[in-house]
């Protein structure tokens, strides 16, 4: 190749990069135009503009996300109670006093109605005897392999194939931006550590959550972390805000909820210098997903509806703002 | 320019390019040579190099870093115990009762002594009266205004300067090899995250450390965290791979101490499959620095020196290891 054939192929190579940009110009394809993508778009605009009055310097671009309800589907309940209640099977032989102890006897009958009948403390009670006296280790791989398989009691889908599709388009669209992305769940911290890499793109340390208190111990010469019965810390409500400042210890910039849980998180966020952005996900789409709010005992959204009514926030339905649900290919 | 000389002027570019980074191309150079540096960059060469059988994809390429004694110096008492002390003086006036109470009674006279003859309790007292009822933000600005002119009561340098040049470098180089540092420390989470960014690179987020309880407020109608005065984690010993997992959820490969307190994170890292790497900065240097180890009240180097020995660790001695102590221009 003489000089001027090497200068013609790097300027081709230039305009087919740029046509490579100008081609892939949507990154939010399954966001239908309307003003919750204009919100959006607008915000991440404004903040990595150089020279805007908005800018946010990259280290500062921090975006929380709720987990469920706001990046995968929570109905009919929770997806790690399914794990829980499953768990609950797997270790009965362990446990003849279940057959007759609540609300293990009614779970091990199939009698789900009758083992949630105790409430929040049932619930408890079952996460406490399905998530403690392991390892961290150990842990991390039953959830691992039960996450592999786990279907949806009502779709038959893969669980973490009932992730949203434009949500997934918009974590990718933020990090794009020089935005960190967390996770910032009510569920287990080291339950949604198992699969949010490899499905959100959010690494472990990138997820905030409920805990339970750890004990280090040596066995044979080896440390390991014990999982121990007792709650160390629920990530929910007054929790998210709190959880965030003791993990990031930085106020984020934009929050993503669905629910009352997620309300103090977007107050806390909403409520620093500059730029900010709130966004609630509104499940309206009782046809290709669920459809509830202010009456709903999962992800209930009520005060939060109020609010984001009163202070601007960008309120996504599902129905109208979303082209798509699930990724495609399920 | 015609096309020969737009081409001869990318080439120029390419090699001036090319001469910078050969010149830069010693990445520790407070280091001397010797076993300490040869074994620290062994380990980065071999866990990036693709192909390697030790290869560690840079997702998985945490460090963890211990704060007093390992980036900074801390004696003759740990920084954060001048801040206490300094602001028990400053809030005296609204405590007309600390002048006939201990501890805070002698250290209001000058008597650090007889301040610190209650041990641990009493210090943790001065903590909890000097690091609560605040808000997260305005405890931030005060720790961000003493720390701007605090000076160190024997060398009289400002604490900032008093980190350690070869660890600058390491964390430096760790980060251009694709590490993400995080700084493992007994201290407050709160008082290191406010100098951690501008003195060693390290973004609140990668911040692990000691921390009191916090509640969530609304004060009109804007909220708030407040800081109470009830210990919530202690970032020490089993604390520190308690820590490491609550908050980065995933074990180090590498990780740096300097005291017994340390050992149980480098007993954490070290226990991972695939290579590994811990270090000791062994205090050595009574000239420059400090000579302390196995008697030591603060930084008490014990159980970790023998461990350290018997694993193969590698143990910085500052006197010999290191040219430099303090980074020049303080």
């Amino acid at each position: 190749m003489n000089n001027q054939n090497i200068l013609a192929t790097a300027l081709v190579s230039v305009f087919a990069f740029t046509a490579a940009i100008s081609h892939a110009a949507d990154p939010l394809p399954s966001w239908n135009n309307g003003k919750s993508r204009l919100s959006i778009v607008d915000f991440v605009e404004k903040v990595t503009k150089p020279g805007s009055p908005d800018f946010v310097p990259a280290a500062e671009r921090i975006a929380t996300f709720d987990n469920d309800g706001t990046l995968w589907a929570e109905q009919p309940m929770y997806f790690q109670f399914l794990f829980a209640f499953d768990r609950v099977k797997v270790l009965a032989p362990q446990h003849p006093e279940w057959k007759d102890k609540e609300p293990f006897a009614s779970l091990l009958k199939g009698d789900l109605k009758g083992a949630l009948a105790g409430g929040e403390k049932a619930l408890m009670e079952i996460v406490g005897a399905t998530h403690s006296g392991l390892t961290t280790e150990e842990f991390e791989k039953i959830v691992r392999e039960w996450i592999a398989t786990a279907k949806h009691p009502a779709t038959k889908q893969p669980l973490t194939g009932m992730v949203y599709q434009p949500m997934l388009e918009l974590l990718s669209y933020l990090r794009a931006n020089g935005f960190k992305t967390f996770i910032v769940t009510g569920g287990g911290i080291e339950f949604v550590r198992v699969f949010a890499e490899q499905v959100y793109g959010i690494p472990p340390e990138q997820v905030i959550g409920s805990s339970g208190k750890l004990k280090f111990e040596m066995r044979d010469g080896k440390p390991v972390l014990v999982k121990l019965p007792a709650i160390d810390f629920i990530d929910d409500k007054d929790g998210k805000a709190i959880g965030i400042q003791q993990h990031i210890g930085r106020r984020p910039i934009a929050a993503f909820g669905n629910s009352d849980g997620d309300l103090q998180m977007l107050q806390w966020t909403a409520a620093g210098p500059g730029a900010r952005f709130c966004l609630y996900v509104h499940h309206t789409d009782a046809a290709r997903e669920f459809a509830y709010d202010r009456e709903s005992h999962i992800g209930k959204l009520d005060k939060g509806l109020d609010e984001a009514a009163a202070k601007g926030w960008t309120v996504v339905s599902m129905k109208n703002d979303w082209k798509t649900i699930y990724p495609a290919g399920n």
